[in-house]
């Protein structure tokens, strides 16, 4: 790599102090225009390269979210990602994406490797991992250093910091309530193993909406799934005997597996067994029948995220010598039933 | 924020030189084993974050590898991302992923961001309005300033540097191929516009497939798409006039709306229509019926470039003081036609 020049340099040159340069570097209006133009002419002949830690450490602005998501072949977090990247260019920010694999290490070494002046704050969803240790002293950490983070989706209790969520458990109890109303009666929630807090949340509307419905609970109807590739028997026994008449499958791999599955055994989809899926994916749109639907509106959810983060980011700005107790808020994001052709 | 506490204050706090220090927090075994806890629990104790490009300038590494992809919401650039992710950790890189949106500034934008100090060296694949503009200006300027890039997918000739395609014409050949093979002779071609370089070498790979048996080419077979959402009529006319018997479509989003349509107007899929889609994604393989697909490979792509990347960063250090002429390679990666329900 060639020698780069530094802002020390470039100061001592053009016989200005660092602080100009380093304002006019940003575009600063406090610089008269000539400076700044002389000053961006020289660096950019120069091919100067700003120092992030050092501009953030004086301005306490990179203008960067860094997000950390546990995976990326994920439609939901796809579109939160879009729904981000949208708010967040639209205020002149970037966004810096690291994928945490639904580990705990990699979560932390991400974090940690964002931290280091990349970015001025957080949004982030946990790991699977993370979860299930219940160990969050990366996250409290960063926000012990003054750093905002923002959690969306999957959260905990345990850290005090801006949530973006769904009501989880309002959103299943209303897609199990369509289902009793089109006079379906044994239905299947089929759903992850509990240490995910969604799946939990998810399980508990399933229950509460049965309940009020006077239809009696019945454990065997709740099939727990760890990975999609062992989803077999348990399913496959209910449909044979003709246990249930509807699923409701916390995501929409389940739901088109389940229809394949039934299909199969003759079932017809929705005559013999009304499907519902939690979020909405690709594949409900694309399959045939195609798959009704709970939205989580990830876009949105990215939305509301980046806005909180960046109105957070620019009110410290103001209030930078003032010494606050932090009031943390958390937006519920609603839900939104997709009716399609896998109920009727 | 807190202040934070520097390198230099942490150097004249233990009375030993800037560089232990650095050296201490990198782990550096050319510290002995007391100095070097010694820092780093100190620099632990006052929540030091080292200054990345400090670093990286001392020591021309961060270990960490910058991801420039056009769209998240894909299928295929998710799996070369969890390639890339692979290999980085394996060899103790961190990556981290930023999106062109298929806009050349938001890349331009992205590079300067990475290439600021928080990364090593760079793995991309070119945004569609980048492809259009044929400008690649700020590629050339990251190369010339030391910085590897590593190009997968959509490439340009115009740039020196190693890169990581699949044969997009041959796969396209080869399926064509597969379906002349199984009978078929009026086969539509349903691409993109021709500005995506992979949308043109898939069409060089139809027609010449056709040539080679001796079928004529028809123009009114080729459908070019340029949003899903105006897919309509041509396809449509086509399907109701039984004009075609199989279709070859780019990508499986196109395929599977095909098949929806052919449905639709009572056209079986396959025996009146064969449809195999370019790019395997999870639609392919849920959708019903389930579409045969050319894997481009994505996983193994990013495994490849990854690897190629942290080559050159590791070679790059021994060889830090020689003058040498780069030798650039290009590595294809072999596609592989998976049969589904779709053909037969």
């Amino acid at each position: 790599m060639k020698k780069k020049i530094t802002l020390k340099q470039i100061a001592r040159e053009l016989d200005v102090s660092i602080s100009t340069v380093s304002k006019s570097l940003r575009n600063s209006l406090e610089i008269g225009e000539e400076t700044r133009l002389k000053v961006q002419a020289f660096a950019k002949f120069y091919h100067y390269k700003p120092n992030n830690i050092a501009l953030s450490l004086k301005n306490r602005k990179t203008k960067t979210i860094g997000v950390i998501i546990p995976e990326i072949v994920h439609y939901f977090f796809s579109t939160v990602i879009n729904g981000i990247e949208h708010v967040a260019n639209e205020n002149g920010y970037s966004v810096i994406i690291c994928l945490s694999d639904d580990s705990f290490d990699k979560e932390v070494l991400n974090m940690e490797l964002l931290a280091n002046g990349s970015i001025d704050g957080f949004i982030m969803s946990l790991s699977k991992e993370t979860q299930q240790k219940k160990d969050f002293h990366h996250i409290s950490e960063v926000i012990n250093q003054g750093m905002p983070v923002v959690m969306f989706d999957r959260v905990t209790n345990d850290i005090q910091c801006d949530k973006v969520i769904n009501n989880d458990e309002l959103a299943s109890y209303e897609a199990v309530q369509s289902l009793i109303d089109k006079g379906r009666k044994k239905i299947a929630l089929v759903t992850t193993v509990d240490y995910v807090s969604v799946g939990k949340l998810r399980t508990d509307g399933y229950t509460k909406a049965l309940l009020d419905n006077n239809i009696p609970f019945d454990e065997k109807l709740i099939i727990k799934i760890e990975n999609i590739d062992n989803f077999g028997m348990k399913i496959d026994k209910l449909l044979e005997d003709r246990a249930i008449d509807a699923v409701f499958a916390v995501n929409e791999l389940f739901a088109v597996t389940i229809i394949k599955t039934a299909n199969k055994m003759g079932l017809k989809v929705p005559e013999d067994l009304g499907v519902i899926a939690f979020t909405d994916g690709i594949i409900s749109k694309y399959s045939t029948p195609t798959i009704t639907t709970i939205s989580q509106r990830g876009m949105e959810m990215g939305k509301v995220a980046a806005k909180i983060l960046i109105d957070r980011l620019e009110s410290e700005e103001e209030e930078l010598e003032e010494e606050e107790v932090e009031v943390y808020k958390t937006v519920v994001i609603e839900t939104r039933l997709i009716e399609r052709e896998s109920t009727n």
